[in-house]
């Protein structure tokens, strides 16, 4: 693994291998002394051509807790929103010998372009490209899905796959790339992945994914699911001729508090994810949002531990970090 | 201590511990090596609403020399200005596992619903909110007038107190977080505060509290004063039909040239403090701002000390710095 | 040296003093750990009142491989945009401790208002000051040059000169801060200079410069240069009446695939330089900047290294590095 691109492009082997050093990252987390020193002196840069606080400080917290040198980046009112070109910025960063290079872009394809051009020799790692691939978000997810299932049933968190889980993901397919990051992962990780969402959201081809498309929550969560992870809405196309209206959209494809009580109702153990920020009252409710069955803290808290965990695949190898772990105080 | 929200809240114990820990802050800066290992591997959150510049430097300055990771998370652009909820916010900080949270607000009592809502664990630090409190900068002012009555008494500054200290807080009392913050904690270490503004610029309720109101800036300054405090003007209040024009404003209320003369021909000791940034010929004229009676520059100094005690104080309890200090290069 | 202001304060022997000092530091950028612990403890602060990304982290790369603590301060939005005077700004820089301050300012001279005003004891290092001067850019740009002629002659980069190196610098040198101070330093250190320009596009005063003008880059070019050095247009003044069109300009003054060509045909070894970033197709082509003779990415590596070796002599002296980052691992 060079590049952090596509989670289309990760092996089973390889995902389960970056989850299991993310597990491990996780208890870096948890202790007084949040640093590993592995990235010392290395240059991380986050580019990002796109506002996302959330996403940048992920990266940010996971880069010092290796004890990177992190530089950020923000493309807005510099020389690249003036038309430099990626190629001049990507060799701009190579030329600093940036060890690697985090890049968020409203493009899709960006990060390709930026790790196959031949331009940089750092390892990218997409952040999120337009509405093509977020990988670190269906990392997180799945890093969740397993601790959720491990603790369901009483086992080890390393030890447990995802065979057989049933997800349903509930939107924006059309436009999110968490969706598309989500099913390409949980199917190498032998998820079953059920979409639900209105036609007009549903992206052209979709019949070769591997998913089950289903346009009625209701339906799809009475046949049982595992977790239900919600999209979020981008305000901004909701005046879009194709998309519903926000009461609509919320009473057919929203968590209402009635879908939240027919879960509890039915005694299901379904599992309720939102990659953040939530639109509360529209895709989500407050009750579901802050529900028992909510696992949408313990995804921002992955988030970081899965980042720790690309950056450490990819700038020292994929061995565990235990050892330099305990060098540390 | 487990937050630090507003002077009010602070015993006269607490109070001076923390000055006295600033203290020795501040023999860090002037070290070479201005840096302590007390916070390293500990993650601080800048979380500002609000645009100030000054205030942010002075804290990311503090967490820095302290050895902190630091994360800036300017909300402005961000998930928050499109509608995500504090809570949201405040509970994402705590799932990437801050260990503190300097949080600055347009509106009075954010930081302690942040505190207070179970929301988030981790100590929460007031930077300013609306126009309720600033408690860093009242401590900052606390210090200054400690070691400027030290110096003039050639007393250590340690064992200094505040009893019978004259303090006059001067201009718009009504909207300062400054003055109210100021008030609390000067009258908790015993020193007599007198308020000096036009009526229109005195809150609702101020014979509650523990000062002495003046309407007269002569009249104050002929009875004696230890220390007199100009408060900034905001400039787009100016227009308001019960704000003083900038003349009268000046005449009536600034620190003109006439009255500093008047000080000196007093042969008066009283020293002269602003919060910062200075409107120059407005509230404070340059000759008040630079003459050696100033401690303008000593407040700035003092600020990135008490706001390491304050982080030190929070996040590894009261005891002193000194040892490990000595650890460090 | 206290301060770097202009490259026309820098002696010879100061200026290759930092050139050999900054190859060194080359030797760190090419480390796994880009680290020196120089300035571990040591506050820098990057004080930018003009955008400015890629010297901004160019400066703050260089900053952290020093083990500095960076404080980022953008002018804008603070309080100094609401009309805080340069004067207080630097008051504060120096009552927080700061060990250094870069600075950026679309005013030319404000660099050496801070340093010489006694405002501030701290090093200033200007980063580019209005039309004025750019002394890092020079810097940057002499190392690479040294470096050129040193891998043409097959010698030491450390024993390389300028002497008799001719240096085309072709464009807005009006505007231009980056000719100004190339036009200094390469004159110090021996090398000879054209300036190539429309007549509209030369500062008055330049009789006294110790330079040749040209105004015509073919007969320029056919006199043999050993470096080319091409200005970066600012598209805002395109629409000035003294400004050629862009197609005019590019005919007559851009480094054209023709110009190429002629180079290439004369079999001559002259190098391609641009401050950055570039206006492909403007005062550049694509086929030159991204030619073999083009150095404009070693200008980017070179920067970094040249701001490194500026920090190191104004904050611990000239003297080498090299013991210490043999302590580093």
């Amino acid at each position: 693994m060079r590049h952090l691109l596509d989670t289309r492009d990760l092996s089973r082997a390889e995902a389960v291998s970056l989850l299991d050093t993310a597990d491990r990252m996780g208890e870096v987390g948890q202790r007084e002394v949040k640093k590993l020193p592995a990235l010392r002196g290395r240059t991380v840069v986050n580019l990002f051509f796109e506002d996302s606080t959330r996403t940048r400080i992920s990266f940010e917290t996971a880069e010092k807790r290796l004890s990177a040198d992190v530089i950020n980046f923000a493309a807005k009112g510099s020389s690249i929103s003036k038309g430099e070109s990626l190629k001049d910025t990507a060799q701009t960063l190579e030329a600093i010998n940036a060890d690697a290079v985090v890049i968020r872009h409203p493009g899709s394809g960006a990060p390709q372009r930026l790790a196959t051009s031949g331009w940089i020799d750092a390892p990218v790692i997409n952040a999120g490209d337009g509405t093509h691939a977020h990988p670190t978000q269906a990392l997180l997810d799945a890093m969740t899905l397993r601790q959720h299932r491990a603790r369901l049933g009483g086992t080890d968190t390393a030890g447990t796959d995802l065979g057989g889980l049933r997800v349903a993901i509930v939107g924006d397919v059309l436009h999110s790339r968490v969706a598309r990051s989500n099913v390409w992962l949980l199917h190498t990780l032998g998820a079953e992945v059920t979409l639900v969402a209105p036609p007009t959201l549903l992206p052209v081809g979709i019949g070769e994914w591997p998913v089950t498309v289903e346009y009625d929550l209701d339906a799809a969560l009475r046949r049982g699911q595992d977790a239900v992870m919600l999209l979020r809405i981008q305000r901004e196309r909701m005046n879009a001729a194709f998309f519903p209206s926000a009461e609509e959209y919320s009473r057919l494809w929203g968590l209402t508090p009635e879908r939240l009580a027919a879960l509890e109702a039915a005694g299901s153990d379904t599992a309720i994810l939102h990659p953040g920020p939530m639109n509360r009252g529209l895709e989500i409710s407050s009750a579901a949002a802050d529900s028992g069955r909510s696992l949408v803290l313990d995804q921002v808290t992955n988030g970081v531990s899965v980042r720790m965990a690309v950056l450490y695949h990819l700038l020292t190898g994929p061995q565990a970090p235990h050892e330099e772990g305990h060098h540390d105080r």
